[in-house]
C-alpha cells in the first residue's frame, strides 16, 4: 500500500491490493456513479455557458475503459454493466485518494473530441498515477 | 451583485438577484441534483464505513426546505418536486459560489438525526451566507 498523505476526503476505504481490486468494489463503483455524474454535469455546464445536469451513459463509460486499455484488467466474462462500474470506481478512488482534482478531471475531460475520448484520457491519467500508490 | 472572490470553480452562472432566482433556476436544480447524490452518497459512506452511493429522494428534501424555513422564498402554489429542485439549486449554487465546501456540507449533515433534519441544516446554513452575497 502507498501513502495516503494526499487523501482529500475521510472517505473510509478498504486495503485494495492492486488496481483490479478497485475496479470490482461495487460499492465505490455507486460512490464512482455519484461523482461521475456530478463531473459530466460540471463538464456540460462549462461547455453550454449554463449550469445544467446530465449523466453519462454506462456505454460510453464501457467504451471508454476499453480505450483506456484497462478492459484487460477485469476478468473476460465482465458485461459493459460491470466494464461501466470499474471505471466509475476508480474515478471516485482517484478522487478520494487526491490523486485527481475535480478541476484538473473536468480540464482533462475539456481536451477530447468525444465524451469517450474524453472519459479515455481522464481513465489513461487516473491509472497512471494510481498505480505509484497501490 | 455579490464579490466572486471565492467561487472555487469556474461554472458559468447567470446574474442572479435574488435568493428565489436561485432557488428557481431548472439548470442550477439538475446539476444540483447531481451534486446532492454525491454529497449524500459521500455522507452515507462515512456513516457506513464503507463506500457507498445511493440518492436522496425529492420527498426529504422538499420537507428540508419547508422545516429550513425557506418554502416562503417559492410562490404558493409550487409544488412538491419544484420544491426539492429549489433546495438542490441552493446547494449547488453554495458550493460554486465557494460558500461552502464539500468537507463542510458533510460535517453539517453529520450534526443531525434526521435525514430531513440534517438537509434542512445545510439549507439554513447556505441561506445565511448566500444571503450576504446576494
Amino acid at each position: 500500500m502507498g501513502r495516503r498523505s494526499k487523501r482529500r476526503f475521510s472517505v473510509p476505504l478498504p486495503e485494495y491490493g492492486s488496481l483490479r481490486e478497485v475496479m470490482v468494489d461495487h460499492g465505490l463503483a455507486a460512490l464512482g456513479d455519484a461523482y461521475v455524474n456530478f463531473l459530466y454535469s460540471l463538464y456540460l455546464s462549462r461547455r453550454n455557458g449554463r449550469p445544467l445536469g446530465s449523466k453519462v451513459s454506462g456505454s460510453t463509460l464501457a467504451k471508454a475503459l476499453k480505450r483506456a486499455g484497462l478492459r484487460g484488467f477485469l476478468p473476460s466474462r465482465t458485461d459493459r454493466h460491470k466494464q461501466a462500474d470499474a471505471a466509475e470506481a476508480l474515478i471516485a478512488y482517484a478522487w478520494i485518494m487526491g490523486v485527481t482534482s475535480t478541476e484538473e478531471a473536468i480540464s482533462t475531460l475539456e481536451g477530447e473530441e468525444t465524451l469517450e475520448e474524453a472519459f479515455a484520457a481522464l481513465l489513461k491519467m487516473i491509472q497512471e498515477r494510481v498505480q505509484r500508490i497501490l
